[in-house]
């Protein structure tokens, strides 16, 4: 089971999962698409290799399914009665207790989620909500992150797109920080601070990459790597958990908007997809405004970067912005 | 000129250094060793082709001199006589002013740190020492960074063995961060957070990998890195810029030590080395001791990491510690 260790010096929970280290990595092999879309577990055919799926999106066309939950076979995090107990002193510790599940983007081996249909992309963002929600129910849980690993470079494992989900036992520090922040800004002018960040970023225009009714994308001021592109929603709610039916289609039509822009300007690049929530049960605060972060891995973050904390920003993002906008789809 | 520009939503500034985007990597092409050797700016007999140096250590034996540090042709930050303004509302922004050089740590293109003889690395701990000193000098810079990126892996865009330094306007917020962390450790108990954990860790042993008499190596308790290792001096001070004469040939001894035992035990592996200090002016305040971090870039942080902050590591420190211990060198 894995383990949760405390950093007194930087008061973060690290998370030790010794058995990850064991899992295959379908990437590092020679293959061609053939012979992979076979052994891979993902794909139709394999359901049985797999824990029991959490939820199933129901076939809409002639595919056996739309979108599976499935527990990761290499938890970061697991189910488990243990007590979390933080223990005391300069070394506390607790078992790893959390939920860990894959989320499979389609049934496709193949297509990235750039070129999925909208239809497909709406179904995946409501069974991503649906799963939120439930695992919201259970009270020893803090935190859900959603996020998604595109290319070797940004660190996944396996070809077959997918998603996954990290429901965690503590609200991690780098979150309490930033709902710090916006919760002070709150206070002080009682807005939010995104919506105030959208309001003032869209009026510049400089920044922005796409819009549509609901969403606004946008390579933000200060934006920490080269390219980032941040989704904001319009209407104010802290907690993707609390996204309405209604907005799942034009959040799935700006999401494949922005991703066509992203690889047709930068060659179909490596990228980190993070959905960024309130804790859990701060759903109905205020304060804080769910949205999606696109980091493309372009460059290698190195010792200045890992012992100071800033980003080094070699594209400013105006420059970004104009260049994902004129990108020929 | 680089620009600094403020993220509102985490309070860290970022720095904008389209310039940088520019620069040559030698990595890159194919190469032998001698053909590098000869187009290498930073090897003898291309002293002419960097801009005037910094600080020279002068020959100790037949070779043409020791040390040199040189200012970074392609800085992320400029010495420069712009006023530095925060600006205000949502979009401060400021001149990219302070100060980037490279450490050419021998004449040697080829040698790494770790095969260096002791004399050698003590005259580059004084070197750097020395440097920092006389960057200390400008009242308009607030912090200092040294590190090393050791391997294309970790970052590095130039093959011959060097390190870097950079001076910041401003405090970095990770630094600010652990300080009051430390700082409220020191209040509430009357000791050094860092001197702590180490009687603790030496106490414990299981995560000692190196020691002598001034300084102790060991993989930190909450590694966030699979393979860290961590100096601590056991001579209290909060910043290398106080580091003695005397404590030099130690700190050498050890960190030739450890980075054998990396190589050894993990086949040369790509590392960042960064060495941490209080912030300048805060040289005699009790609550910090410097160190040095040795992080080995064995794994790529991922979606989960670069979202919730939370490191997540495949090797327990303890079996890290055993297996360095236990590198046959």
């Amino acid at each position: 089971m894995p383990v949760l260790r405390y950093d007194v010096v930087t008061q973060d929970w690290v998370i030790f999962a010794p058995e990850r280290g064991r899992r295959p990595r379908d990437l590092t092999v020679g293959q061609t698409a053939q012979s992979s879309a076979q052994a891979c577990p993902f794909c139709p055919g394999h359901e049985e290799d797999n824990p029991p799926e959490s939820l199933r999106v129901p076939a809409q066309s002639d595919q056996p399914w739309t979108v599976r939950i499935i527990p990761n076979k290499y938890p970061v995090l697991e189910n488990s009665t243990v007590p979390f107990h933080r223990g005391s002193g300069l070394f506390p510790e607790s078992g790893g207790r959390g939920v860990h599940e894959v989320v499979i983007e389609s049934p496709d081996h193949e297509t990235f989620l750039a070129d999925q249909p909208q239809k497909q992309v709406e179904a995946l963002l409501w069974a991503m909500r649906e799963r939120s929600r439930a695992m919201a129910t259970d009270a020893r849980l803090r935190s859900i992150l959603i996020f998604k690993n595109h290319g070797e470079g940004a660190g996944t494992s396996m070809r077959h797109p997918h998603w996954q989900m990290v429901a965690t036992p503590v609200v991690p520090r780098m979150h309490r920080m930033r709902h710090a922040i916006a919760q002070e800004h709150f206070d002080r002018t009682d807005r939010c601070l995104y919506c105030d960040l959208l309001e003032e970023e869209t009026a510049v225009g400089t920044r922005m990459v796409a819009e549509n009714a609901g969403f606004a994308a946008m390579a933000p001021f200060a934006s920490h790597m080269a390219f980032q592109i941040r989704i904001l929603p319009k209407r104010h709610a802290s907690s993707f958990l609390n996204a309405w039916d209604a907005d799942l289609p034009d959040l799935a039509r700006i999401l494949i908007a922005v991703l066509r822009r992203l690889h047709a300007a930068l060659d179909n690049p490596p990228f980190n997809l993070t959905l960024n929530s309130a804790p859990l049960g701060d759903e109905e605060k205020q304060y804080f405004l769910w949205h999606l972060d696109i980091i493309p891995r372009l460059s290698t973050p190195a010792g200045f970067e890992m012992g100071s904390g800033m980003a080094i920003n070699t594209v400013m993002p105006e420059a970004a912005a104009e260049i994902l906008r004129r990108a020929s789809l």
